[in-house]
């Protein structure tokens, strides 16, 4: 369905990093009213969310909600349980096994929660900034599982089911280098100094540089040739 | 991967009604050591919480964990919201349209967030107490969404992309009337005393006896001849 002003709404998953950032934007910029969605999911800083509220309001999103989902009660990862960051490794390193940083089934339990909210507001259509280059280790990361979580989710609701509406989860980023995605992101004008990426902030917020999230970042920006804004001094 | 004791492990959705009761004395019945999983989603009431901690108990659950995620946040649902819940229906009118019970995208959040136990456990099954015949309104509770969920679940984990390992959704009442669901209980010794169904209590946690869940309930335990303990006086 539409909003007042004749947009499809859309609902964007926001994790205030720079992958969802580009995301919203391009949500944005493809005509859709965006619902972003922030899953607080026991990750042990606030300084993401913090950043994805400056992002759905710099970005303009319709409304931005934060829904509490306590994953570390299962424990499991580095990002939700008691576990080392892993910091300073190479490329090599990283394209190996499936990191400490995976969290259990997330992308699926983050899916499932814009479905419902996206069902509330009878909109069709979800966007999530999954990434399959930079992350081949995260099996929930990849095409094959986005097409089964979409036909699994027109099984799933109402609207799918009873009113011939066909639900369409978008990765806009899915198949782009990190490069790619900063690039994009800069043409639709996206502010990078608004994002958060490290695993492992400083108590100030200040990014490791030495986590694989921040080592992906930088290398991202020096492929595309433009200068960090947030490690500007 | 099994427990200490030789048996597979396996997550069990446990709301504290009939069903999921059901569901997990048939989960331990096949040999299973259960993990029972109830998820707090804004319901109004904490009565069904309370079934479930004394289910879980009496059933030997080897752990039960309650994670919070507020569903409420995204309205809908009788169930969630402050919408009325329907009363004194006939089966003619609750075999119609999805009623106002209906909490978007409820399934898909719940076995999502079983899923990421399930993981962190390195367990490979999932219990879930749907049925397609009493509740038909509901796509979630339909042979084609389970299916589908399990598809995408065998895509979505570290356990079934990397290690070869296959995962199953079980619902074992799926095609079984209340009825049926009573009386399979009761020869496992299930005592449905413990269990509550109502969605719309009394301040005291007594059933209505006028909602739809409080109805089929009625109807199970009126076709299975037996008496419902929870109303004894």
């Amino acid at each position: 369905m539409v909003s007042s002003d004749g947009k499809p709404k859309a609902v964007v998953l926001l994790s205030g990093g720079l992958d969802s950032t580009t995301c919203l934007a391009m949500a944005r910029a493809q005509g859709y009213e965006c619902y972003a969605l922030s899953v607080v999911y026991g990750q042990r800083h606030q300084v993401e969310l913090q950043a994805a509220r400056r992002v759905a309001r710099a970005l303009g999103a319709a409304q931005h909600r934060e829904i509490g989902v306590d994953l570390s009660a299962f424990g499991g990862s580095a990002l939700t349980a008691d576990i080392e960051v892993p910091k300073g490794r190479s490329e090599d390193d990283m394209s190996g096994e499936i990191p400490v940083t995976y969290v259990p089934a997330r992308n699926t339990v983050f899916l499932s929660l814009a479905l419902a909210w996206a069902e509330t507001l009878d909109s069709t259509d979800l966007f999530i900034g999954v990434n399959a280059l930079d992350y081949s280790g995260y099996p929930d990361c990849r095409p094959e599982f986005i097409m089964a979580f979409e036909n699994m989710a027109n099984l799933a609701t109402k609207m799918s089911t009873t009113q011939g509406r066909r639900i369409k989860v978008h990765a806009p980023l899915i198949r782009l280098s990190k490069a790619q995605i900063i690039e994009a992101g800069l043409k639709l004008g996206v502010d990078y100094g608004l994002t958060h990426s490290c695993y492992d902030p400083a108590p100030d917020g200040r990014p490791c540089g030495q986590c694989d999230s921040c080592l992906l970042r930088a290398k991202g920006f020096a492929e595309a040739g433009v200068s960090d804004p947030v490690l500007a001094p």
